[in-house]
């Protein structure tokens, strides 16, 4: 359906050819800043057409905040959030109507709902996504705010071009500690620097080629997108369904044009030896405990542990290629569905805040709920608890 | 929480020295034959203590049907399940009051609730996927009667230990028929042949030969599982936020020990060119649309385009080894964590029922919903639809 | 929270005084005929300034569709509804800073948020349910057309003026059928004839006199509102705690300014005997069973049966009046709050079309719940079932 | 279906005639002493064959805890509980195979899964009640812990003898103060000292007599339920679809034979003016506001506000009767359905308990959920809140 979340829940409306796209965010915490300010810079970074790499159409996506707020306050009322579209005529296109197009949803949703958007594909449309990272913006405001929360993702891959830490986690059973390092540091503002949103120049510089290359091909290509959630609360995740990484998995897997997800060791620590994968606690000077590595990437047994939280997700290359198509036509005739205009061939650096955004949603909904269960604790009587369990009240972080 | 579902929903309970485990699975379909012999062949296939290979200790997991079923058909009430706990008493674990082991659960548990589980994670037991596997049983029941589905999961690699086509994906830029072929044809039996549950017989003996040396160096290794879900009806998964690879990641990622999910071509995808991962339409000698290739894995917008559904899941090395850690205690002295007794080297094998359950949980519920679209659309009176909408009736497959 | 269904769902948003309210319907059947026009007609007999019964204020609602259709079309994807506030300023009501208004949402939402609307009540405004009134139409609209369902709702008293079946309910032991024949005739374009929303003329005048006293004694009265619905599918509703009337009852008591809720026999049924209160079955001829009473009120073990579901839904006197109350201020000294303006003295009449938009909701999310039971029932392979099961396809009316 | 509850949730399975009855209570706060002598009593007040004046069937319904504590402490995780069935067999019921009883669920069952229960109406059984009750009983100890909350539930009529103060209301515009009294210390031990649950001794004795007469005419009668939940905290309550007496009324319309449902001044409040009906604050001497009348019932704006939350349920007169009666069978033909043995003339006095079990689940749940958004509240920097908007930390009473 079109809302996640349990006591944080975004819902989302819109397609590529409507009146507008939208969204309600429900179970924001009263009492907090909020203006449409906060919201734009992500829409903004989401937006095609920042750059020759991308798609050249402006859209312009300009957030207004419909209700749940005065004086620039929240209310603790749902959000309204609302994004014209620009471009609101059901178009006429005539090929779409023709051939569904390869690797498209236009074939599904036909299928799915016995009509279809003229467009073709309908909410698969990356229209649908504005009103996640508009929701996302809210979330992660309140997380910086209340816990320091900060979230940064970047292009870590584009093809065959890869930041150095993915090659060296192929080949090797080992972390560098410089990736961790690289984790606690990297921001936003260096990810921006490069058109790209790879934050290493020498990487981003063969990425830009590749596109390039591809563009004059008029072909496409995929990419990941790693990201790191920093001074994420302990305790965080719901056992035994809805473990921290089951919902990131969810969420990750919920942006269109996405085909995997892996967190911390991930797919190469399949492939390691389990002295070397476990991650020895340590006391930090804070006091709290910490791990010595992180292949666990901050989570274990579905909850997070303090340490960083970070994740990669695959997206493939897009499937709206400059190219001639051989393909079957709706009424089941094999034949050419003609290219139609410029393209963007790789959608992995806007993908970057949609990324943010979604991990914000997942993050801050099981924050809500902890925040529940501790309160609930404390609350009790205390208790002559039998040693074994080792009772002491709930992480506050 | 422990509920995974909306019209088809499990909800289990039980760690691992409490008097049982058990789940209760409501919206099972109404008229089905069903007694425990359904249900205990696979729940057998999950159990400890099958192989050398696996952990010794025989837990003897026994399902009884408490409710939902008279005569041997399903009510349409609530399934309850029950498995005793043969092993009930809170154990005075010295070693696990003093360390929290590396990389479990101990130390989430223990910050998440305040209290823990005198054997450590509480949930995050292995046991606590009985009730999964036990539900899961029921819903692929009905799916193979309903739909013909069949869902079939094998082990694809043990550490470095991989099947051919996994190699082969990460060297070329496209997969070879030979593995479309194998998806079509893999059966449970084929995959039990061996206890590695790995159907290649070379590969097989490779991956032994693994585990057999990590279990004398008294470490652990990982690995990897593959599933594929063939004739899954056309149309399931529910955008935007419940796509059917949302919710199978999801699904996946809950499983204990779970690093990471990808289906169709996976992270493999994100190096291919969009004209070759772009899957052409055929039509089909039934009548019905199928892809040349399948690089989709079969989702197409988030929704079954009718083509068989794959994907991979990423296991760590198990956390508990037979050598000793330096580790800190919960009173936050570095020490060293002792090894006691002897410990499953690998979990995969015994991952590939709980894999099978997941993904029948999640085609089952999609199932449902979709079947409801299809009634309500079904029942509106014929409408005149504009051209570019294409109205049909929604896939009945 | 600010949604309302399983997979019928809706969403909304909105306060007094914010840029507009608004609703998200998600899992409207594709293939719908929906204009704005359908839906207007019951947002407009909700607005207040109707007659000189009702407040004076217009606030013209004029609803747009955001998202969903396409040249007319639903398309199975969420539809955006939004209706502008046409007066937007968060209002600096002195007033309402000083007092919390007695029997308002003032004291609880500020105890609840710690912030509150500076209106007062935020979400507990009665334009919130113009988002209600709009998702209802839409449901109502589908179930007419797929299933012939009806649903009227009316004025059934007014102070103590009440229509006469009320009162020989609470004289004697059984129900004339006279009632019965009403509920089977009567219709909304008689239920508009009068401003009262009351179909019976006697009544309605006496309750014409009874509002115009209040208004001349600047005080305010409530009454009930019954509903009834006709042709409503046999098998709806979903044990046990879904049960038919307990979502009419959850549904009707969200709606602002409610004290109770009856359904069938209602509280005058305790008062009956068993052997009297008992519907026996006959058989219609029409092939399906029919009761030969009614005080089931269509619905048994919570499941629909063919019959009349009919309710009563009481309605206090509005708490805004237009007198000086004593009352205490947020400082905590009691004093004077002044009266303001004019006020709506009985709202009864413009909650009509409130009460059958929140049946329509409740009757659509349970009917797309048994239309999934019965299509998954019907894949099943026939099976020898024991004669005491009874086993026979579900019903589809 | 079978979940009750966001937080705090129930799950329920079983039936008359299955191997035993349980829930699964998720969201438990752990760090709370919890055994089955904690949930006994409640049990025991709800079984049958308590009293002559009700069945004489001794069902001995006996609770085991299956998981989710240790050493008698909840660990947070999910509370398995069961009770056997101790009459399993499935009745080869001749009389139910041959006519569906009236105002049973026998026929609604059967039309709904195509299948029924051997013995009627599957899960429409009181039998299910008994997995609420033990949830409930748990949700209860720790509202008492956590709040001081105290929820007590009396008969307060039986068929036409009815507490005193049900009669004044009717017959009046204004509540007596005794009844508040009344409604500030009822206790369980004086609702228990008389086997008709009725705490006003002259109205016992009349009640008696009712349900002995209608016990001897093999009849059956009807009754009410008053319920009062004290030091319930304020801020309690969802807006705007799951305010605190939608799920109150929720609650109340799941349980078996309910046919309303009031709060406050209820069906009554519709008579009365609203200068009289609004409740005036006043500045309690702790420092809290609260209201001279409590016509709100504790709830404004669907929000609880301190006072003492109070409503009252309407149950039927049992179906099933020791009468013969005339009736339709499942074959369509009119004849008559021979009584067979002696039936509970009353079930209001054993309604008691479950009414109480639903008022704590839905409170327990509404507490978690305001816990976490005034946790949440607290977390954020203090900002300057626009006089209006009145800002201050939520309640926490």
């Amino acid at each position: 359906m079109s809302s996640f979340g349990k006591l944080f829940r975004v819902t989302t409306y819109g397609e590529s050819h409507c009146k507008g796209v939208g969204a309600i965010v429900d179970g924001v915490p009263p009492g907090m800043q909020l203006t449409e300010d906060h919201i734009q810079p992500q829409l903004s970074r989401r937006r095609p057409g920042q750059s020759k790499l991308t798609t050249p159409r402006n859209e312009k996506d300009k957030v207004t905040i419909m209700s749940g707020t005065e004086y620039g306050i929240t209310l603790g009322t749902p959000i309204g959030l609302q994004v014209p579209n620009l471009d609101q005529r059901p178009h006429d296109y005539s090929e779409t109507d023709v051939y569904p197009r390869p690797s498209h949803a236009d074939y599904t949703y036909l299928e799915k709902y016995g009509v279809k958007a003229s467009s073709g594909g309908g909410r698969a449309s990356a229209r649908e996504t504005i009103g996640r990272v508009a929701a996302g913006a809210i979330a992660e405001k309140y997380l910086k705010e209340a816990y320091g929360v900060e979230i940064v993702a970047f292009v870590s891959s584009v093809g065959k071009v890869a930041m150095p830490f993915i090659h060296e986690l192929e080949d090797t059973e080992s972390v560098k500690p410089e990736f961790y390092d690289f984790l606690n540091t990297i921001s936003r503002e260096a990810v921006d620097e490069d058109i790209t949103r790879c934050p290493d120049a020498t990487t981003a510089e063969a990425m830009k080629e590749v596109i390039t290359k591809k563009s004059e091909e008029k072909d496409s290509i995929g990419g990941t997108v790693t990201c790191v959630i920093r001074n994420c609360p302990i305790g965080l995740g719901e056992p035994c369904f809805d473990k921290l990484e089951a919902l990131l998995a969810h969420a990750m897997l919920s942006i269109p044009a996405t085909k995997g997800f892996e967190f911390g060791s991930g797919f190469n620590g399949t492939r390691m030896a389990g002295h070397v994968h476990n991650d020895p606690f340590i006391r930090l000077e804070s006091g709290r405990f910490g791990t010595k590595t992180n292949y666990s990437g901050g989570v274990q047994g579905g909850i997070s542990n303090g340490e960083n939280i970070y994740f990669r997700v695959a997206f493939k290359p897009p499937a709206t290629i400059s190219k001639d198509q051989q393909t079957t036509s709706y009424d089941g005739v094999f034949g050419t569905l003609a290219a139609r205009g410029r393209h963007d061939p790789c959608v992995v650096p806007r993908a970057v805040p949609i990324v943010e955004a979604m991990a914000s949603l997942v993050i801050m909904d099981l924050a809500l709920q902890q925040e529940s269960r501790k309160a609930a604790f404390a609350r009790l009587p205390s208790v002559d608890i039998h040693h074994s369990l080792l009772g002491k009240p709930p992480a506050s972080q």
